[in-house]
């Protein structure tokens, strides 16, 4: 559909990171409400592109914004208040207009079993899987106006380049 | 998967409900965040449920929830602070084990666009259309077992039922 | 504190205006999570603001930002999922530099009991006390900066006023 | 008010706990959206009493809860998305049948400044303030009626009373 540039199938990384569920994220089924899963794929991908060494924010303040355009989340247990949850994120496609992750929600026994934040795709991931889901997204400004992230931010761009490179 | 019970194609009807967005909803990108429209569309489902003579409420307290499985999103266009949105909410899908909704949020030129609470299939959905979505649901019970609806609430099954019925 | 303006010391009229509450403001307690009774508090002076013939996003347009400086409520009684509940909004302070709101979130028995939009200071509210509260308020411009309202929104400030006038 | 217990004036401890600001939490005017902050309070809670050896989510299921009957808040500088805040949080009240907590959210230049878990009242807390605000509870059952903690959790009610008087 872009043929802007080549893209690449996976990112073999996955980023963690991890989170205790606050009471406010129940719902009287005493579960975590469905929505709430959304804000902590957000939280994934912030932290994913902080291990990369760059911040969402900044990027943001240099008039490149970053919407969701598409989503979906498949709910297999669920997650429950005062639980220790991990969010498993990766960048599974990436063009310079668009770049869509996944993710993967995981109630580790203890925070002992998580590691470092990178886990290799071969990787046996570690807790229970509670919920997976992805979120397509497309490079805009501030006008919310398609950009080329390649000439409006290159760093950004290159670096998430290099670690598709990085695997071959 | 389910042989459990005859499956529908579609209710041939939408039912709305409308909104105010709410400041709380707006996210500093100026427009709703995305995950605020997925507690429209649970909005969308109990105001549908009302319509047709039940409650959402009264079915939970009966002991059958209703739980999300599976959802997917398509974002169009963002709503913003204080835009009037309407929810259209039709059931795609029955079974005696599950339930799927479909969503479109549009925002209307005014209430009076609105009318009554059903549209029907072949209808021009007033409005312009910012978000399309659906969403997947098993009945359970409090132990979050399956429950078969035709057995536990066969008045609300064969309503539902009864609304694709009167269709053909 | 600011001796910048006529300070009075209440608007003699109610504002109300109703919602259903949603699914995702419940907790795991069955009842409404008590940070959601701000989002209708939020809701209410929106609400009181269009009565009045002006609208809370066409004044932020306009760059003048009202955030909340303080807030308290008490809960007396819980909300429940699909509850209609009567949020009731006042003025109760005003001068070219603050606001304050006061609110009283009731329980009606039905929408009927609503009636109109206002409500004087001596009828006694339908419905079920739940909660009140109140929050105060700073005007100020995009910059954060205090702004006098009387020298900037001039037509909103007399209004807010002469309601105030109206009543002795 | 209740002269069911010797009630003690204050816990001589903060217990700190911190948070990254998550997009979802930010509104329009590119802050922190005020209502957010009694999530950080309810976070600061949960985390108090881990650090005593207990946690909120088993007392729940032993039947004890814990509702605000009351709170105030006052915003003295916003959050920002993405911001480290830290929420120091004390106990300023307790007897058989209440509890107070007092919060400050401040925002430290580093984790670093964050040290162990526990500060003392005398000390200098690090980071700039961004809101103070005080919360109060009743303990209850499932019922929602009131218990007396010393009758129903004496261990938890003993650790609550050892902490005001190890500081005397």
């Amino acid at each position: 559909m872009d043929n802007s540039g080549t893209e690449h199938s996976s990112l073999p990384r996955w980023y963690v990171n991890s989170l205790r569920v606050r009471y406010q994220e129940s719902d009287q089924m005493a579960v975590v409400y469905h929505a709430n899963y959304l804000n902590w794929f957000e939280m994934g991908r912030t932290e994913l592109i902080r291990e990369l060494g760059f911040t969402y924010r900044s990027m943001e303040e240099s008039g490149v914004l970053l919407p969701v355009t598409e989503l979906d989340v498949k709910y297999k247990r669920p997650a429950l208040y005062d639980d220790l949850v991990a969010v498993f994120t990766r960048v599974v496609k990436l063009t310079p207009l668009r770049l869509k992750f996944e993710y993967e929600v995981r109630r580790p026994e203890s925070r002992e079993q998580l590691e470092g934040p990178i886990w290799h795709i071969e990787d046996e991931l570690p807790g229970e899987l509670l919920v997976t889901g992805s979120t397509s997204h497309v490079w805009v400004n501030r006008e919310m106006k398609p950009v080329r992230l390649d000439k409006t931010l290159p760093k950004l761009y290159n670096t998430l380049q290099g670690n598709f490179k990085g695997s071959s």
